[in-house]
């Protein structure tokens, strides 16, 4: 019974990894969902395309963990995707990328406060979840163009 | 350094559930975003008016976290509110009832494997953060909505 008295954690490195994981092959399937041209060009309520948020859901992922692993925050450096090809390539190779950069983050990270590009001051672990929350809420901004298509959104609930 | 040789967990059950009603603060600044008729008569692409989707979420939490701590899944039993004031009112009530009901879960059961509602096979910290990940996910089809209506939305980092 001793981690029930002396632990309050709930959520492993490796659980969080996977369910962001989890939500970024959903989020490739929202993706893939779109016909190109409403990806780069359709939206509601004079919001962004699609291809924007996607490309923003990159250039965050990759370098908050870098940031929360190493505490240098800098920019995404590949260059925009400019088809639906290259932005799932270029997804494809974030995932991975993603991998391996998670698992140098050293343990005591997650919990220390640092300040995310030198603007937003939080633990790594609340940046990194503020990342994933990020793209989910974007995703179901997705979903309803797709509906606004009448294009069947994949499964919320299918994450594999 | 013995935390970072002996456990990979990073989120606490404090934190957690702070994440949680964070984003139920972000959720009701939303609702209260919306026009009386607009909250329980607009939608985009044939989709449900957000008022259903508050619903939706009001019926998931507490159930959820009763569940997780009792291993009993019952159904909400309030009554659907029929105006954004008793929406709201219930909003607060049960947002009093899960910091109440949250603290109840024996620490062990976060990660036991338990049958949601009889259906739903997940340990308890999973089928939580499906109902907070499900509430990010429609919440921002609500800024949809919100947008397509003319409506600034609420400020998505800001959760106090």
């Amino acid at each position: 019974m001793a981690t029930e008295t002396t632990s309050g954690n709930v959520v492993t490195a490796d659980a969080l990894l996977n369910s962001w994981q989890g939500h970024r092959r959903l989020t490739r399937r929202t993706i893939e969902a779109f016909p190109e041209d409403k990806l780069y060009q359709f939206s509601v309520g004079g919001m962004r395309p699609f291809a924007e948020m996607a490309w923003e859901f990159l250039r965050m992922a990759v370098p908050i963990v870098e940031g929360v692993s190493t505490g240098k925050w800098e920019e995404f450096k590949a260059e925009k995707p400019g088809s639906k090809a290259d932005l799932l390539r270029l997804w494809d190779e974030q995932t991975t990328e993603l991998n391996k950069k998670f698992a140098t983050i050293p343990p005591h990270r997650f919990n220390e406060v640092d300040k995310a590009f030198g603007q937003w001051e939080s633990p790594g672990v609340v940046t990194i979840q503020y990342a994933i929350d990020n793209e989910i809420h974007h995703r179901g901004q997705g979903y309803v163009y797709l509906r606004a298509l009448g294009i069947e959104p994949p499964p919320f609930w299918e994450r594999n």
